[in-house]
């Protein structure tokens, strides 16, 4: 069995698991979710990329958001707008119970993996899925007015507007694996390990630089899946972030990244036919570079990228 | 100027403490909520006859229900139903807001009364609305299998169902009455207390039984009305508890019961016409006892039996 291990920040790292997880069997796949957005917002723990992933793997997320749970609605933030209360970030009326019921269970003791055990069964979740870290990893984001910010006030409240000048992990260096994720890292069946196509800065280097991650990858082959197409990000602030990081906006400065910062492990990269002419120049960092369709508009999309990822597993 | 303290439970309470404040001017009308049956619940505060009493002098009460919110909507509750939660407190998405706005003030140091200030300043009440007390007060009722019940299971989880043997009210020694509750009681210029149609072991009897409270009533005249008519509770389980308890279910017992308790202070006693048979009964108790219409039905029925305790009160 080719077991694979998928790396995944929220919309388009969540698109791709999904179509993993229909080309692949429950024991042969475990999804590890950043949680350096995670923040506690009105007294409640909030995990946007995890829940990103878990409503797309349960199949209720909400499409036309991006986030959140379909078929959502609006009440509560309504209410609590007329309490005088902080709505910049948008909580739906049953996304909240993902929040209360988390928060709920770790005032008791449960660690963040075990209430994400629990929420993904009681949404019929198959798939191993698990937060990066049960310690507290906050990302930070420095902006060019020297200034710091708590990512999702970056995100969501100042709605990417700050220039950035660079990120930290606070509290990563006395964070470890959680037990999900070091027990895939470790598994002698572990074929390939995927970055899926997340933001290289705030999605996938949290659950990269985790203290242990890279020294149990070894020579695991990994595959990375470029988040930027066409010198856009397909969603979110990647290709702004890249450009007032002094960096191209392309998936070669993606791919740069990546080798610089995780060369060894690092085996292939896929991009998109978009961007066909980089071929050379990525190959040329060292990486067997596929060009395929990585848009992903439809589950048979997610479903045929999965599945090219796996050949290429197959192939090595 | 002459002023009033209204003490109340939940709806009936509400009911009249919203007909006083139509005649009433702010600054002669405090109204104290008992907070014996607030509960944590899924790690929020929740404080039923507080909200319910800010509710309805907000107007945006639900007169369906008897409780929350006119408008509610119940997706976060079916959200939490399907995450296996706790659903058998029916928290609606828009009455959530009240309870994650206040706990998060909460956690953050507030008093209850500073939350409760601020929360009736966002839905525009002018009247001083408080809790009975900051402190923790539980009332915890005794059932005749030898067990004890916080309130809500009693009430909600169990639906009354449990015959109740008695009550009592832990870390009602230890508390304090709020100060607006203190600064209304000390008042030179309180002319009436009025006990509002609540129930009066588990709504009523908290209140008057927190130290100091009787101390600094002294001789101010009260007033009750009752909340048995015809043999039965309006609402809740007043009538069902006094028969459990040994007692007629009549107003004549409710007189009994608080003229043992707080006999001094008690001046009148209003029932319902459909008891006008009970009046000689209860003045034989000492009490001067007026017979009106106490079922309020409409706004016009509160507004009616708060200018009758005015009139009375004017009488003394």
């Amino acid at each position: 069995m080719k077991k694979c291990l998928a790396l995944s920040g929220g919309v388009g790292g969540a698109k791709l698991a999904l179509g993993l997880s229909k080309i692949l069997a429950p024991e042969e796949l475990t999804v590890i979710a950043n949680t350096g957005d995670d923040f506690t917002h009105l007294g409640l723990d909030i995990c946007p990329d995890l829940d990103t992933v878990m409503y797309t793997l349960a199949e209720v997320s909400n499409r036309e958001l991006g986030w959140g749970q379909a078929g959502e609605t609006w009440n509560f933030l309504e209410a609590l707008s007329r309490l005088g209360g902080e709505t910049w970030f948008r909580l739906g009326d049953r996304d909240l119970a993902t929040h209360i019921a988390r928060t709920s269970k770790r005032r008791q003791g449960a660690s963040l993996s075990d209430t994400t055990r629990e929420l993904c069964g009681s949404l019929g979740i198959e798939y191993p899925l698990a937060p990066m870290t049960d310690d507290d990893v906050k990302t930070i984001v420095h902006t060019d007015n020297d200034q710091t910010l708590s990512f999702q006030h970056y995100f969501v409240r100042d709605r990417c507007e700050p220039r950035v000048t660079g990120f930290h992990f606070e509290g990563i260096e006395n964070a470890a694996p959680s037990l999900t994720f070091i027990a895939a890292l470790e598994d002698p069946e572990l074929a390939l390990i995927v970055i899926c196509p997340s933001n290289p800065f705030v999605s996938v280097d949290p659950i990269l630089e985790l203290p242990g991650v890279m020294d149990r990858i070894g020579s695991t082959p990994m595959v990375a899946v470029s988040p930027i197409v066409g010198g856009q990000a397909i969603k979110g602030p990647a290709a702004k972030m890249m450009n007032e990081l002094g960096m191209p906006q392309t998936a070669t400065a993606v791919a740069e990244h990546y080798v610089q910062k995780y060369g060894c492990a690092l085996t292939g990269f896929f991009v998109d036919t978009e961007d066909a002419p980089l071929q050379a120049d990525i190959q040329a960092l060292g990486l067997e570079t596929i060009v395929t369709n990585t848009v992903m508009v439809t589950l048979q999309d997610r479903i045929d990228l999965a599945q090219q990822i796996m050949d290429f597993a197959n192939r090595l």
